[in-house]
């Protein structure tokens, strides 16, 4: 294997949509961090009350979780050995292009802060260096675009395989791609019938990060 | 292997120290939260300017380094499978002992309004469980408390030795004890001449979640 390509799919990840934008709660939440609304990352532990309108708002608004999950992986050492390839992927179809040497901020505020940035001008840059980029690509597209030789979905309702095994079949691949979902609960909303295989790593649903960092440190230990 | 004794040790975990409590960055979020100073966590990301006063002000002030590494490992298959038992022990020797079935808040905000009920009541609990609990108590108390057959500090100046090899000397034992530092850089300040040996398990420092989950992973694994 050369690099692992993960994608964090369907991620909880959006500005604050405009069926919303005008209530109350977000014009504070707007007029406190001196932004508008529509530059505002969604996050249901700040806006739940005004959420309730949007359709699936009960998974809606998470950025902790790709926080959280970005956390995990960039700094395991199969990303320090430069055999890691992150991308996220958002319910509207926004793609984040992860320079394995950002150094994100640790501090949750000044990620989304960060994630604001980025959505506003499309890419963070340091020194000539490309850190994020942000591009309209369905997963299909992203997927076509990695051009993986081997596509395994990490999804609850596949089979269960043992981490082991599984690390092993990605590892005889050169550019394996895992995917996997980035979101609080329930199922994949896309198709995913472009996949070698849907595989489950535990008998029980685990986070994202939990996911993510068993396999890239299974990946990394075998 | 029954199960794992996980040290999250000297965490930059503290209450907002009382010779900077009359500062007016720490007044005017003391207001914001509505609470007193001294009944606010500490955090640099917030404080630092307030915080020049104190004593190795570049270290302290980090509960997002607790709160990222008591996610990424209690979610993980090794806790949900009853083989982890987690600490976390702060500079100033408080000691936090934390059941296996706790939820924290993915939410960094939240939970750190956790810890400050936390240490405020001495203990959180949920239908007569204890989910959290504190106590003050050296390392060196905790760690006698805890009555480990073999005890390993992860420090980034001990011995080189992959991660398989540390994983499966653990594993050796009944009830192994990792001790692994929650600071963001330097050195432990503490004596760890009470363990059997100090190991560093890559070349380059990681952080603490990165060692944690890379350890508690390595035991499911392998």
């Amino acid at each position: 294997m050369k690099a692992l390509n993960l994608i964090l799919a369907e991620a909880e990840l959006e500005l604050i949509p405009k069926e919303i934008a005008e209530q109350e709660v977000i014009k504070k939440h707007a007029r406190k961090r001196g932004k508008k609304a529509s530059e505002l990352l969604l996050d249901s532990s700040l806006h739940y009350k005004a959420m309730r309108k949007l359709k699936d708002f009960r998974r809606r608004g998470r950025p902790d979780i790709v926080h959280i999950t970005l956390l995990s992986i960039l700094d395991s050492p199969l990303n320090r050995e430069g055999k890691l390839r992150v991308y996220v992927h958002t319910r509207n179809n926004d793609c984040i292009f992860i320079n394995p040497e950002v150094r994100l901020p640790r501090n949750y505020a000044r990620f989304c802060g960060v994630i604001e940035k980025l959505f506003k001008e499309g890419e963070i840059k340091s020194s000539n260096k490309t850190l994020l980029e942000i591009k309209k690509m369905s997963i299909k597209e992203l997927v076509e675009k990695i051009c993986s030789d081997f596509i395994v979905v990490f999804d609850e309702k596949g089979k269960l395989e043992k981490i082991p095994e599984v690390a092993n079949e990605l590892k005889s691949y050169e550019k394996p791609c895992a995917i996997i979902g980035a979101f609080p609960h329930g199922s994949f909303k896309n198709d995913y019938s472009f996949a070698d295989k849907a595989i489950a790593v535990y008998k029980e649903p685990l986070s994202a990060w939990s996911t993510a960092s068993l396999l890239v440190n299974a990946l990394y230990i075998l």
